[in-house]
């Protein structure tokens, strides 16, 4: 694995090989990299919660981290991303981060530029670490992907998550259902009612509400989406025994899921984010090996 | 000590074991924690000299520092700060320094979250570190805090430091008294007029002037304030042989201080800035090997 | 040395030392500084590529580097350059690399606070990193500067680096020409017409059209600014078969070079970027051992 792009380039066995790498993190196994190496992890959109995590995934590793700005960069002067990797490639850095709002942004860099290039999130295709931590604690959790039910609830449309999830899961052997408001379903095919499928699933995946994309064009409350499409105490007791719920936050409480689940003992919220660092971590380790 | 988040919750000997930390820091001490902590600095509210000490104590510890970008976080997208602190948990942080506007933010956080939480200042309401740093400056002046006459002068309603010094202070046996012009007392007992106690001082700390919050409605201009309420080359000349000059900083140069004396020989502003790197070595020290 | 703020105060002798002592870093040797060091970067106007750069060479040096937020910082609070570096004079810093929009904002500070200070662009009129790592890179190229023939084309006038390399190119014996249009010919004496030196010319070094800058009061399409000062693939094929391209970069394609040109054989501009690192490695090494 030269560069992590797009969950669609990984085989299964490239994606059973991460996950056992993320599962020897976590139980405390090191680095066996050799050199040393420096990155940088551009994030030319917000996210806190996907930039710590690989900057703590980077520290765990001893990985070097140069600070890039984007808000500061180059691009404000009408630089273009394949000239601006190529200045960090010259300046020394060995793989990069990127988060960028152009939808398959990397196809301008892979195989033109030296640096390891991981999606840390692209337009509203691809989202390959989250994808990864997500099946991780699906796999930690029923010790097989095999004929899990999942079921992936809200904006199917314009969600990374759902679309690269639902791939991959599909792949390796689990069943997926789409939960969605019809306005929300774009190409999919989606079940419209929630509680169609809750009963019988084994993952309930709830997406966020994107207020920021959504306020000024939605046709719901968020009350009113709350009780359709909404993780309502009502429907977790309808939820089978080991049933888990995911969310891949930030959550919006009592929007898309009631506040008082968030930290139930069926959560996996939090989990998933540690879980996240383990993931990049693993996926960092052997793009780096690859380069040895 | 577990957290860090207002003087009220310290004792004296508390107080006393931090002052004596950061002296032996200063005198060249080692840190004695024993494993490898992460820490991040979440500075909701900008402040370069309390950010930057808090990151050369951190270094100077060997702490590793996740950088936290507040203009670029989650709580742009709604994400309340338990949320935020919960998910740097879940990536594995240890400790957290929190600048934020709300007051005593940090009642939604101690006891309910696993990282320590250090305040870097609330609202208008706490700043210890600030407060600790400014004893430790007085105390290695004077060798004590008992019975030494300590003026603080400025806008004593909103000052983080006004207060929690004032409190802080007297519990040491220290004299307080506050300088402002009417409009600034708030809810304190304080002098209108500097002139009757700068000579019986040992120490005259200066607040700043917070233009940002009172050009559009002081009273008085610049100049005015400088002559009425500000440390003016004459009433230096009225200070007591060994008193000194404190100020939080940033400055106002002729404003609240007069140009000449901010390095002056009795001026400990820069002293100060020094001296908050080792109380926040201190601190940190203190509260990661309560953890071990 | 003690700061690096201009080019003008340093000897040839000097600048020979930094040259080799960037080529002995190329070639991979190690830092021979005995303590540990921190800086800071301060830019307080954006620059992803210099600033990179100089965090990549501190990080290789083993210098622990303090995070600095312009837009973050007292300056804002209206602290003057002088006061906010005393403060990191106070910190404990021991050197700091300064961006700034005045013009010779260190006259304010050399002689006068502890931290070394190394110009990184002020105003429009010194860039001594740049100038040293084009510089470096010629000598590289041709083991001389003695007679090489060296033609900067663009905005003359507003370049910090036109003005600063065609002083020390001239006093390391290099011939130098100018090129642009009359309206940005400023005190200098110009070539309005490229074709008159193209052929002649060793090195070819292209200058950034600022648009930003020019936007409002250009007098000529980018296209047409192409077709009389850009660097064409015409004009590049009348060029000395060993002559070399460069530029300091952000570029702007098909405005001052054709697209085509970026990475061909003749460039150097990548390469520059590459030397960049070594360069400001260079000159950190000598002004950390200075203060041993």
């Amino acid at each position: 694995m030269k560069n992590l792009v797009s969950m669609k380039d990984l085989s299964v066995d490239q994606i059973m090989a991460i996950l056992k790498q993320a599962q020897a993190f976590r139980e405390g196994a090191h680095s066996t990299v050799k050199n040393s190496y420096t990155m940088a992890n551009l994030f030319f959109e917000p996210s806190t919660r996907t930039k710590m995590s690989f900057e703590m995934a980077e520290r765990n590793l001893q990985v070097g981290v140069i600070p890039f700005e984007a808000g500061f960069s180059s691009t404000l002067k009408g630089e273009t991303l394949y000239d601006t990797v190529k200045v960090l490639e010259a300046i020394g850095l060995d793989a990069l981060v990127i988060r960028h709002e152009e939808n398959s942004f990397f196809e301008q860099l892979v195989g033109k530029v030296k640096p390891a290039i991981i999606n840390g999130g692209d337009g509203t295709g691809n989202h390959p670490t989250q994808s990864l931590l997500d099946i991780y604690t699906i796999w930690q959790e029923f010790g097989t992907l095999q004929d899990i039910v999942v079921t992936i609830v809200g904006d199917i449309a314009h969600s990374r998550v759902a679309r690269s999830n639902a791939d991959a899961l599909t792949r390796l052997g689990a069943t997926v259902h789409l939960v969605c408001p019809p306005e929300w379903q774009g190409e999919f095919d989606t079940f419209n009612e929630f509680d169609k499928v809750i009963e019988s699933s084994d993952v309930v995946m709830m997406l966020r509400v994107q207020h920021e994309r959504h306020d000024s064009n939605m046709t719901f409350s968020k009350e009113d989406y709350h009780q359709a499409f909404g993780l309502t105490v009502e429907r977790e007791r309808k939820m089978k025994d080991k049933a888990i719920i995911m969310h891949p936050a930030p959550f919006n409480r009592d929007v898309e899921i009631a506040s008082e689940l968030v930290e139930c003992d069926r959560s996996r919220i939090f989990k998933q984010m540690e879980n996240g660092v383990y993931i990049r971590m693993a996926i960092i380790e052997i793009i780096l090996k690859g380069r040895e």
